[in-house]
């Protein structure tokens, strides 16, 4: 094991206060999707201008001197801010609902405060601390919940504060021979990668959200990366946990399998911050890739794709990443780009890349592609597999560009088995054209296959449609109707965009009365005082 | 969905009481084996002939008359039983120490009663009958357990009952196309082999148990089978679980993946039946193989082979078995052979299969095959792996002959980092050898990996030696030394045994103090009344 110095990750960037991302990422919608938005919804296109932050009204914040004090006692008072900036940029998450509150002339919520914690033992006094006096405290990574996994709930409590993670952003344990590493939980994506990269190591966790959101966040939600068919969900690749608690500390995982008992690492990993606070995770690494090879696929129709998806999975031959477009995403990936070469003008479009040495590449490479031909794919080339990682982190750009025309934009998933998946596909995709439809806003939705199993895959929705007059009313009787219609067809709430305060509906469908009553347990012996995360995760 | 009949499996052999499976299986030592006795351990050979079942004392059953007609009301008379002989077959697992105890002439322990219920239903009545009448329950499903998982412990309350799952043997819900089915918790290994066989299917979990372990029971101890390379351990595998608790009914699992919150299930898988019975569990399948490819190979010493299959997992060209044995083991295995084709005479023997379509197993063969040469090791044919997969499931028939002749044979097992593997080996070795030889009993111990990981691998320990006079006493000095040093060196205390009460000691050092009060906390929940397999996996 490679005890490492503290290398220092390139400083990560804050995302705006009120759309995804960075000013450097943001798109103007093109030609052709304005266009489009004219010709299906009559818009014309003409955005909206945002707000500046300085103009923006808050709601005052109620943090007493004592616990700025208190507060401040533990991390520094230059760790800790009450600025109307800092608490704007940690008003909560990047879900639609989230963004079109945003555009509200009404004063915004937030944080009372933000807090930086240096360490673990840090996090362990300011919770200890938080539980005394009666503190909602809120763990804050990169801020990219779609779910309102980081609102700031007060529950009953006055004050509530942001525990921002950025400053645990150390990498150690570096063990290249065994393949693991330990990473601060509030190192972002970039800055895991970045350090890895210098003992030639890499996570492979390229979820959407990537660029901005945590190792933490990454464990506290189960997400899911894009190469999932390669590395597996995030929840495959932890090791170990170090969590702190106001009754203490859980360090959890001493092997790469064990069994004694139960697994607590699964108890934490999902936990959204509700029984813990992840303060470091011991994750897989591997080699970074010698090669990667680069197939994009045309499948005659969504079903046929999904059984060569499912056939290749089964025989113990996936590739890294391993997607499938239905017949509508394909459609307007094709709109939306200039050049796709080799993409199909029909049917649709899936992704394949594979990664490591160039023996696993070939040899894999070659099993694939024999299973995915005989199940009727052609191969169409490397082109649309580049263009689509090239593009593989703008979606949410697009949507903020979309949001401001005043077309409603959100995305929402699920996964089931794969016998029942066209099944969970038809009935979603009805519960969302028809609960728009009934309010006079027909709806495009899209879906996508970007997880697979060898039981089962996940399914990815993105819905389009006009903004009504009160476009939060509008998508709250969507997202409930899909929820039902998930929850009806036997299939998980979601497959790697967490619970929040989005899902907490639907948890009870999920696991049952009695396994909420477990959950509640376990919340009570390790936060008597109910600080942490209040309005998350349990119904 | 196929929503099969109730097809009857075979009926499932029950153990001898003092000794492992059945009479047909009984070994004699070998002539190689007892020359090798004589010259090692200066041990004659000769067996102390085992007691017949009828003449074995046993401590008189506490049942009351009101609590026989409580249970009975629920099962059926018929399906409860006072026998001795019932009893005597439900007194425990097979451990070593379980089996010397069986070996001394005091009363033995059992059960108060066996009862059989017939579904989920009548389990639930059970718990709740039990709950509120004081009466321990033990959960029994092939009573394989080796860490006296399955011990009659009464607790504090005066009766203490087996429930008995075998009659929970149906096979429902086969999905073809997903590779799931549900398999009642009774079904033995072979028994749900032979369900799913009409269906083209397998499980494809093998541990050397198989024979008589049940489903319930691989769930409740996080089996791991010999071909976990290929197929995962059995937790891996396990989609859904239907659990009976005091307090009612869990129902967890709703897709191949989700992050709706902690993972349930994996408080359940491992749980011992301390915190519910697990009465049914749908299970990943695969279509039976249609081939198989067998390989043994020869690494000049075991570091050699350890970092060869390391590198094989770590390309994600891992065979569906994949073992190593280390010196010791190798030279005996050979000893113990007539006539292995090809086996080395010295370093150290592994064993590969690959099994599935022609395609996979001809793709896989090679890429494993290229980088376990390129690693130092030298295919020997297939003769080793065909012997190996002959025998696999013969060696605690041999550790029965051995504890009749007065040797003292048991196993252990752990699993660590590849990084950390050879000094946990060397650390165990050293712990059981001086143990041992400190009581005047040198002792032979012997390793293998059996269940690899990108990340580690599994050890497991055999050890052997001469019998002192109390050889209770004497292993448990040595199973204490190896405990310990598992524990100092960073690795689990079970890979795959599991808790029961053998283990319980260093589980506060698995799972820390917070740990076990979050398992304490989910047990009041769910058995407040603690009848729940007292004296199992909690310290």
């Amino acid at each position: 094991m490679v005890e490492t110095q503290h290398t220092k990750p390139a400083p990560r960037p804050s995302m705006v206060w009120d759309a995804w991302g960075v000013p450097a990422g943001q798109q103007e919608l093109s030609a052709q999707i304005r266009g489009l938005l004219t010709q299906v919804f009559g818009i014309s296109g003409d955005p909206t201008p945002r707000r500046d932050e300085g103009d923006v009204p808050l709601i005052a914040g109620t943090l007493t001197d004592t616990d700025r004090a208190g507060l401040a006692a533990i991390t520094g008072a230059e760790h800790l801010s009450t600025d109307d900036l800092a608490r704007l940029r940690h008003a909560g998450g990047k879900s639609t609902p989230d963004l079109l509150r945003r555009r509200e002339p009404t004063p915004q919520d937030a944080p009372d405060a933000i807090v930086c914690p240096a360490d673990h033992t840090q996090v362990l006094e300011l919770l200890r601390y938080c539980a005394e006096h009666g503190i909602a405290v809120v763990p804050f990574g990169g801020g990219t919940s779609v779910v309102g996994g980081v609102d700031p709930v007060r529950g009953h409590f006055r004050t509530v504060i942001a525990l921002d993670l950025r400053r645990l952003d150390t990498l150690t344990d570096v063990d290249p021979v065994s393949g693991t590493a330990t990473l601060g939980a509030g190192l972002t994506g970039p800055q895991a990668e970045e350090l890895l990269g210098e003992h030639g190591l890499s996570l492979g966790h390229f979820p959407q959200s990537f660029e901005f959101a945590s190792i933490g966040g990454f464990a506290a939600t189960r997400s899911s990366g894009q190469a999932s068919a390669g590395y597996g969900r995030f929840d495959d690749m932890v090791q170990r946990l170090a969590i702190a608690t106001p009754q203490g500390t859980l360090e959890l995982g001493r092997a790469p399998a064990s069994a004694a008992g139960p697994d607590l690492r699964e108890l934490f990993v999902g936990s959204e911050g509700v029984l813990g606070i992840i303060t470091a995770v011991t994750v897989r690494v591997h080699p970074v890739p010698e090669t990667t090879a680069y197939q994009g696929w045309s499948f005659p129709d969504f079903a046929t794709g999904a059984a060569a998806l499912r056939q290749v999975v089964q025989a113990g031959a996936a590739p890294t990443v391993l997607r499938l477009s239905d017949e509508a995403e394909t459609g307007l990936n094709l709109a939306r780009s200039a050049d796709v070469g080799g993409a199909p003008v029909s049917g649709c479009l899936a992704i394949t890349t594979v990664e490591g040495s160039a023996e696993h590449v070939a040899a894999r490479s070659r099993e694939a592609s024999e299973l995915l031909t005989a199940a009727g794919g052609t191969a169409l080339g490397e082109a649309p597999a580049r263009q689509w990682e090239h593009g593989r982190f703008a979606a949410p750009y697009l949507r903020d560009a979309l949001l401001d025309v005043g077309v409603l934009c959100e995305t929402l998933e699920t996964a089931t088995s794969w016998a029942n998946l066209a099944t969970l596909k038809a009935e979603v995709t009805a519960a969302l054209t028809d609960s728009l439809g009934a309010q006079g806003t027909p709806a495009l939705v899209m879906c996508h296959i970007s997880h697979t199993y060898p039981t089962g895959a996940s399914l990815y929705f993105t819905v389009v449609a006009k903004q009504l007059d009160d476009p939060l009313a509008q998508w709250r009787i969507a997202k409930s109707a899909a929820g039902d219609a998930i929850v009806a067809a036997g299939a998980t709430i979601t497959h790697h965009h967490a619970v929040g305060a989005d899902h907490r509906p639907w948890m009870s469908a999920e696991v049952g009365d009695l396994g909420v009553r477990v959950l509640r347990a376990v919340k009570r012996e390790l936060d008597p005082a109910g600080v942490l995360n209040p309005g998350k995760l349990m119904p």
